[in-house]
């Protein structure tokens, strides 16, 4: 599917298409192979309308009164999420949670893999043993080019987080998971997404308040 | 601050607040005893006109010509925030990323300190020590209550993530940060912030297709 051919799709529906997708991959492992519309807004905690609209966006699925093919549906929305085939990731900046990423076992069932790990200085002393190979950050745009690589995590401290992001975005990276706490400045056509574990607890901290 | 005195402010907002307050920590460390609306913003990524309307939620701030009050911004935001002082937190599924949480040294800094890690198998094999202890489920209520914990980090696998939400809520957990796939089922007055790592990469995935 090229870009110009897609509607535009809020980033919402987006995250929903992966809600889907992790229900009815556990109703494929619970032998399932038809699900109603209903059944599976509600294993995905959202209402029946919002799923239809959801999957309208990429186009009929389903049959009235029959429901969706599990199989089919998934396989679907894996297509239109580019998760079909193992995608490489890189990432950057292998401080304590760069370490705990690299060790995280949850991406590669996912349909990514962390190919290599990139750091200004690689002869810094680690706690954990890498699996991935370590490599200094002259080495970083000849291995994305290389191996087509488009997507990086950024873990680096935020005081080089957007320098770091600038050789990034000129090595060819256009989807950037930034965890350093900071709105990181990039051309319109690379996209960010922001995790920052201890803003989320923040905010959380905000709402809960006696 | 009291709950019922406090103005309905969006999450979003709530979140900008946490990159102003490391804004105003960076430029504290680097001796900045005032800065303007503009220069802050422009650190912040988001446009003045964003920034004043955010700290309006929060009452006068700055002085019109001379700006803010690095010191006195950063106090009163923290204040807002509620993270002036060490909050514990709890941590609750110990596998691969569990662990990888729990060895993340950026919590604290941040003022959150998690106190104590719940597994419903303490004996299970893990490949690297924990800092800190682990207990078996049946010691969480009681736990929670003693220790007045309201937060909990959530890691545990999808399948049982609503039953041991349900748990945490009746022992006295009034935040999670849920990192498992699912939408968690909660009353209203608990509040759940979703961070799953797979899906952000997903989202990224589906937003840099060629």
């Amino acid at each position: 599917m090229k870009k110009t051919d897609r509607p535009v799709i809020p980033r919402k529906a987006v995250y929903r298409l992966s809600v889907y997708l992790r229900c009815l991959q556990r109703l494929k492992a619970n032998g399932l192979r038809t699900v109603s519309s209903e059944a599976l807004a509600r294993a995905a905690g959202v209402k029946p309308t919002q799923l239809r609209k959801d999957l309208t966006y990429f186009g009929q699925f389903g049959t009235r009164g029959l429901g969706y093919d599990v199989e089919q549906l998934s396989a679907m929305i894996s297509d239109v999420l580019g998760t079909n085939s193992l995608q490489p990731v890189i990432l950057v900046g292998v401080g304590n949670l760069g370490s705990a990423l690299l060790s995280y076992q949850g991406f590669e069932p996912e349909g990514f893999e962390i190919v290599a790990a990139f750091d200004a200085d690689i002869k810094r002393k680690r706690s954990t043993k890498l699996r991935q190979p370590l490599y200094d950050m002259e080495a970083l745009p000849g291995f994305v080019k290389e191996r087509g690589v488009k997507m990086a995590v950024l873990t680096v401290p935020v005081n080089v987080a957007q320098e770091v992001t600038n050789q990034l975005v000129a090595s060819g990276i256009s989807g950037i998971m930034n965890f350093a706490p900071i709105m990181l400045i990039v051309p319109e056509d690379v996209m960010v997404n922001n995790v920052n574990l201890a803003m989320e607890l923040e905010n959380l901290s905000f709402f809960i308040q006696p």
